[in-house]
């Protein structure tokens, strides 16, 4: 074990302890050392490695990342030559002793116990990959991901056995991109998931593109289909079986299920422990004993949005908490703001990406008082090459219109989208806000009117009386009549069955033949054409609504 | 000439006619119609064409938008379904009778005039390229670009004369767009720039790269060097003949030195005008006279960042000028909140973009109470491959922390960071929230600590007293000791003259040789490194301060 250099005078000093090296207990240490040169800090791994790049281990997997050693953001070394940190990996906190500010370390690599008094204590033990209490979850074959030697044990699986099919179960982030570098190795994929929707932080219209396009590279995506054991196949395959009653052979499976918080160390001690299983920090990350703070994906943290409680296990949001727990040890007066639920996937050249609140995490909330408006426009301007459809979900508050979330899916630009109102969300901004943002505009970047105006316009437009909005849940209830303002060409590909067509082009001159008793909900391909109709109908005294986001939210609704 | 549909009652009802239908003309009249179905609308456009996209057409000039068709947006006919809206192509508006409301109309066919009465009138005339008064300026070859039959005359000229050679005047947005599309069409490119730097609006550091880039793209770059005048060389080519006594012989010249506001019109009428030659318009974009509104590239505009008037030719805020005017006429309480000068231009691989003031703008000003740091990210996560520098700066104020402007340079990744911190200044956002941000991350995306997070966190550590920032500007009269904590291999690559190399791994060890009575400016390679050391060494009684960006900010100031 290295030992910690003394070069200055320190001895006498405060002494920090940190439980767990891979992100934010890495940058706690590493920023408490630039806040304060003069305390100890020892860090304290159960891994054999600290500052890993968790977030590429699936890259590693698919080998888009192909040294062990790329995933090294820092190494014990670098800690102590750049900031005099020491670190000491294989060794695993066993226990925390609260009345003596003593914890408990045991040396994996020897089975010796130790122990060592803290003056502060942070506790970053992250989160563990769940594995469900399923007949035969533990066969061989069968891999979670959360550290380097699983990325390891699985890239070797893969090398030594050549399965010839793999199955991932979980259609969550991590589930696909594990989908995407299994495919990326030539692996035929199947995909299980328990919910009717993959990405179970989306809503459920938002999350069909994926399936859909997942499908379309190959990919077999089971829906709504819960794994309810594995066997050993004759072939030496594993059997997943599956709630339908279908079975799936594979040379491999992945359980991506999701991840709960590591609060076993903190529980034991006695810290308070969350409803939902995090340990329970206050706003300056300090847990419910003064000396104890906890970061990363082991804490509950606040919503920011419904103001509730969560589990956010993302690294932006740990490595917040970490400096700002490094700042609170070093006495500065400091605040976690909470977490916003900013989150990204990539899957085989589709990027899906959320800020915020969805209105599945508004209803749980119990939050009623919201509209949503969805869109569909170009990544760029349409008139220069190659501009690709972002589907868009903006939701805000029907009285301050508020942004609450977003939600998008597209080839290009999904990022920069949900990055932009990330940061309105931040600021509190409204959709009248988006509406007048200045965003870059040159034709292969934007548009003059980026998706991001034109979602703020859409919802400013609802929020001003201007665009009544019909609801595609009640589409068959409603009793409304359906007019399809598109092109007769368009209409006879596809539409809502009983719709009647009368092409925008046509309507000034048509109108007579529109019901003044009935309401009219208007569909388009996008919604815009629908839009410019009900502007048109409502002012001739018609009751005329808009179907959100025209045919392509209606495929996201009913498939 | 197109009759106006009149199949609703609005004979009676407002008449607004708008003059100019590009871009915000265009957006306007849709808008009104939109909000008001009774009005009569009717725009006229001086040129062939409404509704076109002016900024596509330096690619169609490079034949990367192949078809004319593609660069209109809406054609009359569309005007005239979808939205009821009378469209008056070559009909040029020449005079305004405000005290009958009345506007005298040229229909450029057929030589007629006649006059039109309103009750609000909307001036949208634009910006046209400016034409240097200096000799031969006017000699065929020589070409600006600002309608589509500006593109189709220089498309024409290189399809019929083969041009060997370009000369490009101007290295502002649209002189980099004509370089990539003329190299694109394969043409040596020779850009000749005034100014000291390429992209006026940038700050000379921030902008040294691009000219690196564009050289090492196989374009000829000259700066500094003003244009004196054109000659008709023996060759049938033209001469372009600098301040500097060098010429140029060009198959074809493009004039890219900046516009200027159309407000002859508005001048003539007695409307008031603003200093730099925009039309004055008040918050909901009306003009001195009750009964007109002006918008786009031919108005002044307020900077929200330094208060004072500009002229903004962005397309972006032209259209939310557009939706403002509208509103306004239609009677809503609307205000136009002024622009930030958000804009890019990509050119042969590289972004460029910038939002809020540049440091040049803020002295211009008179604003000195400022900071600024810089720092070179990768555009995603550095263990994930392909990610690529972005060369950033972050204004802001040394009270407050308010963002005041952000310039960046990169190959990737450069448009969402701007549009983000876009987004944040519009809300009045500090350095210290962008620390806070919660941007998307994954690997290809992004970083834990995304490029925006970095910049924030530099800032707010400038801000927090934690990171004394040394003086680029004053490099060679501080006194100041330079020490680079770079590797030994890194430092006899390149280093300051005179610098003296302790490398960081080696800090802790041999901080006695450093002088404890004079200023120890710290360089490294972008700024982290020297950052910890200063850190260290301040914390240790050193009055050290960090070099802000290191050696890749260093070749900014001193190539």
């Amino acid at each position: 074990m290295a030992k910690l250099v003394h070069n200055i005078t320190m001895k006498a000093n405060k002494r920090v302890l940190i439980v767990g090296g891979v992100a934010a207990g890495a940058t706690c240490a590493a920023r408490l050392r630039r806040l304060d040169e003069s305390c100890e800090i020892i860090i304290f791994e159960r891994g054999p490695y600290v500052s890993f790049a968790n977030c590429g281990l699936p890259y590693y997997v698919g080998n888009v990342i192909r040294q062990e050693e790329d995933l090294l953001v820092a190494t014990p070394e670098r800690f102590r030559q750049y900031f005099n940190i020491e670190v000491r990996t294989e060794n695993e906190v066993v226990a925390i002793d609260r009345s003596r500010c003593e914890i408990e370390v045991c040396d994996r690599r020897t089975g010796q116990r130790y122990r060592e008094r803290y003056d502060a204590l942070v506790l970053a033990p992250g989160a563990r990959p769940m594995r469900p209490p399923l007949p035969g979850v533990d066969l061989p074959g069968i891999h979670v991901l959360r550290t380097i030697p699983d990325s390891r044990r699985i890239r070797q699986w893969i090398a030594d056995r050549h399965p010839r099919r793999a199955v991932v179960v979980g259609g969550g982030f991590i589930g696909l991109e594990m989908v995407e570098n299994l495919v990326g190795l030539g692996l035929p994929v199947t995909l299980l998931e328990r919910l009717p929707h993959l990405m179970p932080q989306f809503d459920p219209e938002m999350a069909e593109p994926i399936a859909r396009h997942l499908e379309q590279h190959g990919v077999h995506v089971e829906l709504g289909n819960p794994v309810v054991g594995f066997d050993e196949a004759p072939s030496g395959e594993i059997l997943v079986r599956t709630a339908s009653g279908a079975q799936h052979s594979a040379g491999i499976v992945i359980l991506a299920v999701g991840v709960q918080p590591e609060s076993e160390l903190a529980r034991a001690a006695g810290l308070e422990i969350g409803e939902l299983g995090g340990i329970r920090v206050d706003e300056s990350m300090r847990t419910s004993d003064p000396n104890i703070w906890a970061i990363g994906d082991a804490v509950e943290v606040r919503d920011i949005v419904t103001g509730q409680w969560c589990l956010a296990p993302l690294a932006g949001p740990a490595h917040r908490q970490a400096r700002i727990a490094a700042a609170a040890i070093c006495g500065r007066p400091v605040r976690f703001r909470g977490v916003q639920n900013t989150a990204i996937c990539g899957v085989l050249g589709l990027t899906i990406a959320m800020t915020g609140a969805s209105e599945k995490r508004l209803r749980q909330a119990g939050v009623t008082d919201y509209q949503a408006v969805y869109l569909h426009p170009g990544c760029h301007a349409s008139y220069y090459p190659g501009s690709k459809r972002i589907h868009m979900k903006l939701i805000f508050s029907s009285q301050s219109g508020r942004i609450l979330g977003a939600q998008a899916v597209g080839a290009e630009g999904v990022d920069k989208r949900i990055d932009v109102i990330s940061m309105a969300i931040q600021m509190g901004a409204t959709v009248f806000d988006l509406e007048e943002a200045e965003l870059c505009y040159a034709p292969q970047y934007g548009a003059a009117k980026d998706p991001v105006n034109l979602a703020g316009m859409l919802a400013a437009n609802v929020l001003r009386g201007d665009l009544p909005l019909a609801d595609w849940n009640r589409l068959y209830e409603s009793g409304a009549l359906i007019l399809d303002v598109r092109e007769p060409h368009e209409f006879y590909q596809d539409h809502i069955e009983g719709a009647l067509n009368i092409p925008l082009s046509q309507l000034r001159d048509r109108m007579g033949e529109l019901p003044r008793d009935r309401e009219i909900w208007v569909n388009c391909a996008v919604g815009q054409r629908s839009y410019y109709a009900v502007r048109f109908l409502v002012q001739h005294g018609y009751r005329a609504k808009a179907l959100p986001g025209g045919l392509l939210t209606y495929y996201g609704f009913y498939g």
